[in-house]
């Protein structure tokens, strides 16, 4: 059989598993999610070989250590996907909702009820944990999900697939509401990505290039995660400890993730006392600080900025500085230079918080807190496949709420069109 | 300048009006709206002339006559674009609603609020009421909009355009809230298709091969209008006067659109008594039915079906007919034959109709009513600029709030990750 044939046989396997999935009880898919949970337990053994399979293989062609990193399963590391499935097993289920309804004058009974997004295939890295995350999430709002992670994690991803999928059976649901692709090449993910009549969103996960092969060769939309060049604005009237403190946890807590803080607007008001602060915070962190002219004139020793710096997104112990001339100015440079991800303003000013919440253009906005707590945890949202830097269906964290649509039911007693 | 830097520029300008767009007033954009209608009537002249030198060009380059009459503005329809206007105007403002809210253990405040899409693109036949609902859905809802509305209606839209745009200026808002790309060249649409800087939303208005051109061509997400192959399931115990009622209705009341019915399943246990009652009320109305087997056994002068018949959109006085063995066999045909877009049942039995709503996997589905009363307008939605096929952001009619996304607003208290 050609790799378009099976893909095209794993499509319609998915689309069939689907429409069962559509209608399954929450309490039969929180069970196999639960089921998925036990198995992971019981199967510890057999899933850390495999991954030390898979670690030997990538270490023997030199794979670099960041690399080796994302594909081992630590004790930390198993222990997190044990819990998030036990979270996603318990989160309320987003299957049924009445979003809004209505009676029509002509008595119609209109209503419009989230139902599963259908099919979806999630294009990854050669990160085990998120096989589990993404299956727990799109079994959540009732999907089937084909998975295709890195081959380095072949082995790993194999067991784990088998297991996942022996939960679901276990409670009478078809086996293939969780595929993975049967061949780890790469010709497999450019057939997936013309499944359009069966799948129904692409959401890749991993570097910039990854998503920009999948966006350009997908004839399925996608949900698609790009730039975090993300901004902390301290106001005028900004609390000093506190302006210090979200700025060195914005941008230190952990610097290679997309909602760590890349540029720093300061006010022009306070930067005189403030940037000489946040200069010894920032370097006692290890961070290096480039700065454009006004900055440097407080602070003599520091690189300059150039223009680039302001759309780089540096995933590193390095941050951009910027003095700005008010609220405005700072709203301004957002919306032009950043990636909508996430940004926020540590202000005192009641009107300035308003303002800065209604006029930046992006997926999150905060005011008085670490751009580090944009995401689904710290939202409430439990486990999640992405984060949308996109406007279309899903903005921000993309959880099991993100991953349903709706349909208009609607009752009547005879009603005609006139 | 070339057609690539024109259309370029095109985006920029929209982009930046979409960003002044987003943070106006419901009021604004509401007293823009009504001035686009108050504009329209008092320039009635000036529009109906334009339009009789576009009817006059495509009537010399022999057009038909069904084009003809999509281009005319005849007093029945300039009347439906004034009433449009004006009842966009008056719906509730789909901007800034708390779609849900909390607060985390931590004390962040999380909200998700609704803002505008930012900027869409409509391309659609020469229809020029297209040009003012689009318009009217567009600003309603804080958005930009490129219009690229079918050359033969250049005139017409000119006029309405610049009348549009001096509404919107006469409220202090930028006139490139509305822009029509500037050549009626069709490489002008490609390259528009390519603007995805700049250009959140695709939606094309038209014939399948418009929009499955738009669809392969875009690097811009498309909201796709593709068959309505419509049913209504005659269930075993359904009245039998609404039966009939409904079934000429949903197919009689308007045959050329896309939620009037294709196909009509009949249940076995009424087919005997059904159809004889239903070939006389559907020949009293002209249309021509094609049976299964089943069917002609019972109605022995009709043509039979054949298997593309089930997947056919005719959009003419032609109905497919089937006779089925029950609720599950129909939820079935209707799963794998339709198009997603309106099915609905004809019952009097509770668990029946909870079946149908619950299983049937369509964009609409309805209990006791007709086919045709699936869209914006009977659904207390107003004017609406599409429905969607598909299942990514919009299902269904596509109105003022599915020209919207949404920001997370955050509040905190200087909370920081741990």
């Amino acid at each position: 059989m050609s790799i378009r044939q099976k893909l095209k046989e794993t499509g319609q396997k998915a689309r069939v598993a689907a429409l069962e999935l559509s209608v399954a009880s929450a309490a039969v898919r929180q069970s196999a999610i639960e089921g998925m949970a036990a198995r992971l337990l019981s199967a510890y053994d057999e899933i850390m070989q495999a991954n030390q399979l898979d670690m030997a293989k990538a270490a023997a062609s030199a794979a670099d250590e960041a690399f080796l990193k994302r594909l081992q399963i630590t004790e930390k590391i198993f222990s997190y996907m044990h819990e998030r499935l036990l979270e996603a097993a318990k989160l309320p289920d987003p299957l049924g909702i009445v979003i809004e309804g209505h009676v029509e004058p002509s008595g119609l009974q209109v209503s419009r009820v989230s139902v599963p997004l259908g099919v979806i295939g999630i294009i990854y890295e050669a990160r085990p944990n998120v096989t589990t995350d993404a299956a727990a999430v799109a079994l959540k709002s009732g999907n089937a999900v084909i998975l295709r992670g890195g081959s380095e994690a072949w082995q790993t991803n194999g067991v784990l697939v088998r297991l996942m999928r022996e939960a679901i059976v276990e409670q009478g649901l078809p086996a293939d509401a969780v595929q993975t692709l049967s061949s780890p090449d790469r010709a497999a993910v450019r057939e997936l990505l013309r499944l359009d009549k069966y799948v129904d969103v692409i959401i890749p996960r991993g570097g910039k290039s990854l998503i920009k092969a999948v966006s350009s060769q997908s004839r399925i939309p996608v949900i698609k995660h790009y730039d975090g060049i993300c901004h902390l604005y301290l106001a005028a009237d900004a609390d000093i400890d506190m302006a210090i403190a979200l700025t060195v946890n914005s941008k230190c807590q952990r610097v290679e993730v997309c909602n760590a803080l890349e540029t720093l607007l300061v006010d022009q008001a306070c930067a005189k006392y403030l940037l000489p602060e946040l200069e010894k915070a920032l370097g006692a962190a290890g961070v290096t600080i480039r700065g454009c002219s006004r900055t440097r004139s407080i602070l003599p020793r520091i690189e300059a900025a150039s223009r680039s710096d302001w759309t780089t997104e540096y995933l590193a112990p390095i941050l951009a500085v910027k003095v700005v001339d008010g609220p405005g100015a700072a709203i301004g440079h957002i919306n032009q230079y950043g990636s909508g991800h996430t940004d926020g303003i540590v202000t005192t000013n009641l009107a300035t918080a308003r303002r800065f919440l209604d006029q930046v253009d992006s997926a999150s906005v905060l005011v008085n807190a670490s751009t580090r707590l944009s995401g689904g945890g710290d939202y409430g949202m439990g486990a999640v496949v992405g984060i949308s830097t996109g406007r279309l269906h899903a903005r921000g964290p993309v959880g099991a709420r993100e991953l349903t649509t709706y349909k208009w039911q609607v009752r009547g007693d005879g009603q005609l069109r006139k």
